[in-house]
């Protein structure tokens, strides 16, 4: 397969280190909005996205590795008018909006696009779908340890603050509550635990930055929040890491009697966040690939796909049934 | 929907007692190859397999109730000429046979059928495939503690022996060897404990039972076995549960170096081992249903079908995305 990758990054140097370590893949093209010159790949060449119009039909499948923020919402469907597209949108409650804006692109050349592939919106919500639809229970899905961007950038933002690292960790009485079948809202599900270095590191500097965190309406308020300070050579040496969990937990009776129980759960535990999405990419690389030959069209999530198109080539499904 | 069953044993009863919480399934009949009279559901008419015939275009689904080592590899084939078919055939190594030739019965009348669905092969292939795909990590699967039927009648074989049952049981030292990637043989894995009624219970007895157990071969000589002898009334107060628990864990690196491990296990634990591969069946008739709207004909597994096929009417994929 010929790939070309959209935007440099974490995620995107996980793809080509990914890419490079199987015979499958080939990477033609790194696109950026940067100075291709300035973009140093392991070895893939970089061109300026401008042009990439001149890789149509050249390539099997573009990766789109920008962030879902703002990138991918535009990025997408401007790319699957050119390409056949992956992308990893994990804006949970806008993944069907999504989804329509990149099936018209990629409808008008009779395309195929993946979209908000990784490990939740993944992995993650393979089980959660799969434990539905086989027991019919109740299922709770808890992130962390593991930082969350989103609630980082949020602190980052208030005044005073220099830097900010924010963890998302399950409660341990939600796991149990979870796994004895109680449904559970995400702030009981979780606490936060935030890590500020202070502009200025006096009490009442420290005072108003804790007020103003606790006090931030979805983001904090209603979640066990716990703000601790630190300096900056603390924050840098022990909270920079990648790692990430996630796990999702059902409990159901599929019986007359409570006695009957059945308890699932998936525990995804990750050394680097953005290389397992990476992964996650690749492999519906390899879906794309194989439902283009089939002649299907439109925008797809990993709901909508048979699993053993994702399979490596060199993997018989029959093997794992 | 409208159900029919074939055989009326454990496997059945699930099906009756879940299909009957839930509107969008009917059971119009049971049939079964006993005196109908001697049957006794709980709700659903009772007919002598003979008339599945006169069922035809009548039923959506035949769930097909029966065992896998004598029953499904002719009974499965013989009614997917009469009916879409839904069955658990779980003789790993000869499923891709058993798919040939259910398919070619199904498509002599266009029609359509699910093989090998419940927990293994079922939910637990599921996560090894999706394991593969996603991580390329090294994947072992754990079965137990619970009984295994066919390791149970092995032993009943066995002369001397009134009742038996057989634990098969995860070694803890595999279950940390898997997490950090290795790949484990069955009898790596797992270790057989036995408990035995002797009908005749002196010591010679026992050495020579326990001497015929230790040395089958494939069944127990692999593995470490553990033979315990007890009376009938023990056996049954302690010994009749149906719970089972089933566990894939994968461990890989997609990374440069092994900071970068991902670790995925999932974890499924059965109060009632016949009573979730029911409910998994209900599943996949509700796929079936839909599939057949689209016009598919042929034999599928759940590596075959869209994961969305499976949901329940009320609940919205794109929720659990």
């Amino acid at each position: 397969m010929k790939l070309g990758i959209l935007g440099y990054g974490r995620l995107a140097r996980g793809v080509e280190i990914q890419a490079r370590e199987k015979e499958e893949f080939e990477i033609r093209a790194v696109f950026t909005r940067r100075k291709p010159s300035e973009v140093k790949t392991l070895f893939a060449p970089v061109y300026h996205e401008r042009e990439a119009e001149s890789f149509r039909d050249r390539l099997d499948c573009l990766l789109i590795c920008r962030g879902s923020a703002t990138d991918l919402p535009t990025d997408t469907p401007r790319f699957s008018k050119i390409f056949d597209t992956v992308d990893s949108y994990d804006t949970h409650s806008d993944i069907e909006k999504h989804k329509e804006r990149v099936d018209r692109a990629v409808r008008g050349r009779n395309g195929l696009s993946i979209i908000s592939v990784g490990w939740d919106p993944g992995l993650l919500s393979l089980a959660r779908l799969y434990f539905t639809a086989f027991t019919g229970g109740v299922v709770n899905s808890f992130w962390g340890e593991g930082v969350s961007q989103g609630h980082t950038q949020a602190i980052s933002s208030i005044e005073g603050v220099k830097y900010a690292v924010q963890y998302t960790v399950p409660r341990e009485d939600a796991l149990i509550r979870a796994a004895n079948g109680e449904s559970l809202s995400d702030s009981e599900r979780h606490k936060r635990v935030c890590y500020v270095v202070a502009k200025e590191n006096t009490p009442s500097v420290r005072a108003m930055i804790e007020r103003k965190i606790v006090g931030m309406e979805n983001y904090f308020a209603p979640y066990e929040t716990e703000v601790i300070f630190l300096d900056e050579e603390q924050l840098l040496s022990e909270h920079s890491s990648f790692y990430h969990r996630g796990r999702v937990i059902c409990s159901a009776s599929t019986g007359l009697n409570k006695e009957n129980s059945i308890r699932c759960s998936l525990d995804v535990q990750i050394g680097s966040n953005p290389e397992l999405t990476a992964s996650v990419m690749l492999a519906s690389a390899r879906a794309l690939y194989r439902m283009k030959k089939e002649g299907r069209v439109g925008a797809y999530t990993l709901f909508d796909l048979p699993p053993k198109y994702l399979m490596p080539q060199d993997v018989s499904p029959v093997d794992l049934l």
